[in-house]
């Protein structure tokens, strides 16, 4: 089934509405919460909350343990999605690891650029830990521009001199906001999702004319010593695959434990396709397992 | 414990006897018997044999699986090392994957240099092959120069027309004998047991005048398609963490599935210290279970 599945979900994302002219950014968080967005799974019961002074999503799967809790940050190029269009994949993951989970509604471009999602990321978590939560008992995830949010909240905590938590998963995370990955090239043919000039498009509302290398926009390029244990997970078939190559290399220099995931023939953050594609399954069952391993070391 | 224990490993290793005079082959194919050689543990049975007109171990845990085979390459710089030095090792990995394994006794330099041991290890594949083994059945591993012998095998069985085996799993694999990676220079304080100067007199040994970047050589320059799903294990605190990373990085280029586990405060080929250090029986496990899962798949 494994293949018919990968190239269904591949056909499907190719067909996505292009336009000649450039969708404007409302219609641009329509259409994404239309194509990408499901909902939160049966048995996971959902409460509008406020974290950080922003709007948040609780998930809370049935028999969920009361000890741990999953900050989660969305993709979206840091321009669309929201809490909503992630209920379904935050959910689905919060379930198989069986803690709580809390998806953060972030400031978006362009109306907000850089740093408003960095402030509101490193906001959330302090919020988290003012009220009392055990930073042994946090894990942070992320996909795609959520990914790179979630390091960057990271930093922003080391360098604030606040305690890390205790592991951190990023689905396909976007780490390198110049574009200097081969694969921004050598993929782009295999990525059904994204062109170069969409994905430069995205920079420029989130970053202006600030530095694309400057450590919080673009992780990958920042000292990443003291971060916990780290998973990555990511397609083969996507521009953003080297990021979370270099990612993980950068991790390791710095002495950061990594484990990196490629899959085969997969596309950007695969595990939104849960229930459909095997692959999205498998993954969110292993990102699952190294979140609860990780709550339960207890260090 | 885990802290103390990769900190009595790391003072373990520093111990080793360093001479201003280089030693000599011999010398340092005894060192290496008897720093790094542990028996096959109990339960596992060993038996010699020939395999590709080479002699080899078979090494066979108790209640193994009638199917699955690991065919295992030792490491130790292509110079030093045996299916003996690596019983331990070979058998407790395969222990743990409740699977039969065979470790080939393949021919060294400087007496032989490249290929033969390539052509030994292809031999080797191809009489499995050749005896009836079926290729979904068949998993490759291999440390160090080991795995990236074990590498050019699979390159050199697809190039040679022959069927994939259903997975391959590495241990700090040696990949780039060019010496190109940053970890070579950065790494070289933190790595307990090589410098590079007895990194670059091993190529010179193995490899005389012929070219480093021979993708038999130097897999990390092949082009890597059509390999199986892979596992890469490694340590930060090893100079040849980056020949890791890049290799992760060219196989998911080249669309191949893989897997890389970076190892926080670890050596080179830390799984050897299994029963006296935590993180190597949990890589062993999940290496264990990596395999085993590919074998199940049955495709």
């Amino acid at each position: 089934m494994s293949r018919q599945q990968r190239q269904a979900i591949d056909v499907l994302l190719r067909s996505t509405p292009r336009s000649d002219t450039p969708f404007t950014v409302a219609q641009q968080r329509e259409g994404f919460a239309a194509g990408v967005g499901r909902p939160a799974p049966k048995g996971v019961v959902t409460r509008e909350r406020t974290l950080g002074g922003r709007p948040a999503l609780d998930l809370e799967p049935e028999g969920a343990l009361r000890r741990g809790r999953l900050l989660y940050f969305h993709g979206g190029c840091y321009i669309i999605g929201s809490p909503e269009t992630h209920a379904g994949l935050v959910g689905e993951f919060a379930a198989r690891a069986g803690i709580r989970a809390t998806s953060v509604d972030y400031r978006l471009a362009p109306e907000h650029p850089f740093p408003a999602a960095v402030d509101d990321g490193l906001a959330s978590y302090r919020e988290l830990l003012d009220g009392g939560e055990d930073p042994g008992g946090i894990v942070l995830g992320g996909d795609s521009a959520g990914g790179g949010l979630a390091l960057a909240t990271l930093l922003a905590a080391r360098d604030a001199g606040l305690p890390q938590p205790a592991a951190v998963v990023l689905f396909s995370p976007w780490v390198d906001l110049t574009g200097a990955g081969d694969s921004m090239r050598t993929k782009e043919d295999a990525d059904p999702i994204f062109t170069a000039a969409e994905i430069h498009a995205g920079v420029d509302l989130y970053v202006g004319d600030g530095d694309r290398r400057h450590p919080l926009v673009s992780p990958l390029f920042a000292d990443l010593s003291g971060l916990p244990p780290l998973l990555v997970q990511v397609g083969a078939n996507e521009m953003l695959l080297d990021d979370s190559v270099r990612l993980a290399g950068r991790a390791g220099a710095d002495g950061v434990g990594v484990t990196l995931e490629i899959g085969a023939e997969l596309p950007h953050v695969y595990q939104h396709h849960f229930g459909r594609l095997d692959e999205a399954d498998a993954a969110l069952d292993r990102a699952a397992r190294f979140l609860t391993d990780r709550l339960g070391a207890g260090s």
